[in-house]
């Protein structure tokens, strides 16, 4: 799954250039999910009075609408994106407006003071309003998504890599760097995805579905945890694929 | 978690008794989650014009609201009620209008005919309207959830059973019954939960693809062995299904 940002000012063409993107990623057959962050304090989606908001106001702490062709979900918290991501299975996610995230980004501007104040490592496009009067800015290139969404769909394909953990840099660093300096090095040319040591990971552990990062040193702990007790057994080789599944008790 | 539903037609008082009903789990310190079936052909939680729904209607297949209180993931298709199911990890989760469950059942409704139309075995208690006139129902309470209350609670807590799984009859009728027997007979009193021979063998383990048969004293060291990494991982909850694969290394 990869997953990149697009992040600027209101009206500075960031819904249109995310759409554009979406169509683009669509028509060459890629699955897309995105998350738009909504910095509106009084957001909230359902309307007051409706059954779902009486169920909410009565103390339900997770309440789903279900319609005949959508089903919503909706917590009554603000979740972290990485937890949000794990209900995501899609070839590209896309995220708008989103800051708690290491992912590649596209800035959108209205000019390059608003660039300036976006501008990091994890930016590999500029967008937006900008791209009528600019084609580069301090080697970054600089696209229209109206006129030249083939070219932007053409950079993300090239530049955005799968999914890298997001540990913060005390909880991992086994490959030499933070999963943030390993994301840039990887967009500037100087690493690959595959240097993320857990890529090499021999297990692999879902709860509920959902793959669950490990830190090498967690993985090393589950690993002999298991073939520990596992190769007490007959049927047992060195090597064996092992498959184990945990229900409710 | 224990599953229930709340089954009547409009305006029989669905959805005031589910209000008093969550209060009071909620009073009683239970977490407590729900899901609302709407059946109104339109119904769309989205407001046309917003930046999500651009987004669906760009192509993204999943789209997520987050706003400062609320974090609102929109699938774009009806989901199964198990489905959805997988998302909860309450004490109590309430379904309101759900008709793809055998969960235990609460009827609301305004006379003994719109009763008759929802009476089946999974019926264990009648609450809405009809509770003015009536107390006792073939033998079922009849209820009045703003004024008994605790009685009604009371009834949930000692009928609604830890959610059976939902299997097809083909599927599994290890007890000898399909779920949905299972549990009009656990309502009766004529089984207990734990009949369900699912909950004994609460972990599988095959290697190269191969299930192997452990002793129940075997299950528990391998079983504990796992919980007890894994459960100190983000991600864990208790009766969590976990999946763990392990290949070459």
């Amino acid at each position: 799954m990869k997953i990149f940002s697009v992040r600027g000012i209101t009206q500075s063409g960031k819904t249109t250039t995310i759409e554009n993107i979406i169509k683009e990623l669509k028509k060459r057959r890629y699955s897309v999910g995105s998350v738009k962050d909504i910095h509106f304090e009084k957001f909230a989606i359902d309307q007051e009075g409706s059954n779902t908001h009486r169920h909410r106001m009565s103390g339900s702490e997770l309440v789903t609408a279900r319609g005949h062709y959508e089903t919503d979900i909706l917590f009554t918290k603000r979740q972290p994106i990485e937890e949000i991501l794990r209900f995501y299975h899609h070839d590209f996610v896309v995220l708008e407006g989103v800051e708690d995230t290491n992912a590649p980004k596209i800035i959108t501007a209205h000019d390059t003071k608003e660039i300036e104040e976006r501008l990091d490592g994890t930016v590999f496009a500029i967008s937006g309003r900008i791209s009528n009067v600019l084609k580069e800015y301090k080697g970054i290139p600089v696209i229209n998504a109206m006129q030249d969404i083939e070219k932007l769909v053409d950079l993300i394909e090239k530049k955005v890599y799968e999914k890298l953990p997001e540990f913060p840099a005390e909880c991992c660093c086994a490959c030499g760097y933070s999963c943030r300096e390993l994301g840039i090095k990887i967009l500037k040319g100087e690493a690959k995805r595959e240097d993320c040591i857990l890529s090499e990971g021999n297990i692999k552990l879902s709860i509920n579905h959902q793959e669950i990062s490990m830190v090498p040193f967690v993985q090393k702990i589950l690993y002999n945890a298991i073939i520990g007790v596992v190769s007490e057994l007959e049927g047992y080789h060195k090597g064996a694929n092992i498959q184990i599944k945990v229900g409710e008790r």
